[in-house]
């Protein structure tokens, strides 16, 4: 009895044989049970799924927008003034340059994909090595940084949310290699009077493995000081300019 | 048809007629609509839930075990050492004395129900004036404090999970009068190797004003720094001598 | 060093020693330990909590918006037509009359004080005998009906959320004397497509004892079948014609 | 003023200027302002995260457990008696056989990467077409479906938690191609009496995009009528004969 039941485009009549319990207890007291279901009262087939393709080789599927596909930051603008994002393209990545960048467009809950690599010349320590970061909203950072045999603290260290939760584990590549994030994103919510209704959760993969298991943001990122939640709309990705020359390359976002 | 639909002790056989939709789109396909369902199956009588006795007035329910009827402190224990409760009963309430006190039993989830007052003689200020604090699982704190006309910090007043969330309203009464704390509280849960499984949850109405609305206990309270949870099981409910003669009357708690 | 510590309107300079944790394992590899905070650093005070007015014996809070105050049904309207609600208003409480009622205010989130009765002549059985029903944004029901040695199904006795969530416990008093429900709603919040975002959930306290322990609601109330949530936005309280003459009294509401 | 700013091995004396707000209201009431704090307060070492080598394509972490690796299925055994799992491996896959298997190994909370890949023999349709499924904790379904150019019920299709939620979208691949699924899982929690105090919650990335965001399981998939937990302990990875040979391959588990 699948879904051959339904006689589509007619009306079935179907007889159900319910029984029941009786006589549960001494007092012959009646508890009826719920009577018997069939199987396609919980198969319910409106809306349908749309269809994507997904990409191979982590390329974007097709209802992804893609963020950049290796030839121009077109997608991007300068945080500061908002004029053109001036970082160098070249061999298909992109590499951090003078000022913080942004998505043109703003975003509220996503799916994101970005690859990054740690420059090849391993030079400084800790905090001072590889060093920038992805700005969910323009605000709640994903660390980016060099955490390939490089002690830092562990809340600052790469796949953390900076400050506020470190990674359930350190999968960072070596500098050599790409490294990849795989975020899924739940804007916080706000009430009218600017209350915080529900604060911003993350889900970090770092290299498929996963770093932050649906963590609860605790506002936005702050180098000094405990974070504070101020009521915001849609807002941009933001990639930080922290003076080291990280690579970035095939970045795509869904909207959920 | 409702629960008289029930012949019960014996089987009944129901026609249902089931109608489906069809063709809903121009390629004619089949989209079946779930069939419908009669009320009962949505009807369940088992468990049924155990018959409590409510209080009038405030006075304990029927299923609760009271920790406190105007009597006697047989139901506590200084928390240090753990011999007697030395704080002095009078006339059907107690007033806090040398040494924080703890329940002899130990808690998980519940609901407290807990009245304190204010020393009648209005003296010092902020924090300095009526302070005590109901420890939950003796170690999330809410705060007591008189703030009827009396400023402190925010997340330190009358109502607040002491230095973690502040009171949604101040509903202190007047240093002569009873307050009412109704408190439910969920205990965190903690995986093997010692990591949070799930925050403690608190919600408290004080008296009858919604104070708290089940906020994320962020760790243990901490006079100085940031709270970090530690593994643990249950675990009593503690009173503060903080050094002022606040009373406490009515104390009674419900395991959940 | 407590709040005697600022002072106030100046600026105030204060050393502060660090210490620090040195070598800590036999590889002398250097792990600092976060220097340590002062009190003052967790110390919020503002935004200060509003005062609120208690009310005694279960009178509203002066934040409140009294909804019935024995007096007259001003608050409410007729629900289907919108014309004047025309339940018979007496002795200071209502009983239900013909058709549903709602309040003419729209509400989000809230808290809501509602005292019921049952018809002190105790007539039919199961949901028969004092049947009513306070429909929470005019959707989610918390049932109303005479559970007092009256057995019906779990999911539908006084104080569960209709055909969703059995209460905790029963705790319905006798027929001639008068029920109380406390109750914290937050509604649900949708997506701009119209997918559920959060969904509602309730917390009861039936006479004082917990019911509902922040439930999550499946969707709309439904008599048949399966409930899915349709986006609204804010919505009446609305009380339930069943056809049983329960009475209604102090009805007052807190937005959250 | 970064890492730097620690003298390891010694004590660091630090001046600290705090500065006040004064005189917030015309009562000129005193309000301070928290001190501000230093970036190493938010800078926490222990516990350091442990390191992991991540795979390449989609290959075993480090810290995996694999349970195919292309070989044998020295892992599993039969559901029913629990004697050898005899489906058959070939070319460094599996196909269905007779009998549901799971894992010998039992699991709490985990990252489970699968590959499955539909028969290349395109026969049958709606649920008659590449069907089985991984039932996690040998309870809750992933479906397991050639959805791809074949309509079911939404919640029945490719990446849906079998009769409970429908994937986000249909990312399904074409039956001569593999699909992959990334499922993270929080396994429910009961109370001492067997109440649920937290449901199961999965995530699923199907062949990289998010189908499954962190919902909340409602309890063990039932083909007929509504879902219902019962108190367990950590239980196996089930896969489900449901008649069609649909093949596994690359299977890993990261306990969480």
């Amino acid at each position: 009895m699948n879904t051959s039941f339904f006689t589509t485009g007619k009306t079935a009549v179907v007889a159900i044989a319910f029984s029941f319990l009786a006589y549960t207890n001494a007092q012959a007291q009646e508890v009826p049970t719920p009577p018997k279901m069939v199987p396609e009262m919980t198969e319910f087939w409106e809306p349908e799924p749309r269809v994507v393709t997904p990409g191979n080789n982590n390329s974007a599927p097709s209802d992804a927008i893609v963020l950049f596909d290796g030839k121009d930051l077109s997608q991007w603008k300068a945080k500061s003034g908002g004029g053109d994002a001036k970082w160098q393209v070249k061999n298909g990545e992109f590499t951090v340059g003078k000022g913080d960048i942004s998505t043109k467009r703003n975003f509220e809950d996503f799916q994101l994909h970005i690859e990054w690599s740690a420059p090849d010349q391993v030079q400084s320590s800790s905090q001072g090595r590889g060093n920038s970061g992805i700005f969910l909203q323009d605000r709640y950072e994903v660390q980016v940084l060099d955490s390939y045999n490089n002690r830092t603290y562990s809340n600052g260290q790469a796949g953390s949310i900076y400050k506020q939760h470190r990674p359930l584990v350190n999968a960072t590549r070596k500098p050599t290699e790409w490294n990849v994030y795989d975020i899924i994103y739940t804007a916080p919510r706000f009430k009218e009077d600017g209350a915080v209704f529900s604060p911003a959760r993350v889900t970090v993969l770092h290299n498929g493995v996963l770093v932050q298991n649906d963590v609860e943001v605790k506002g936005p990122t702050e180098y000094i000081g405990l974070p504070e939640y101020k009521k915001h709309g849609k807002a941009p990705i933001t990639l930080q300019d922290h003076g080291n020359p990280v690579a970035y390359r095939n970045i795509w976002i869904r909207e959920l």
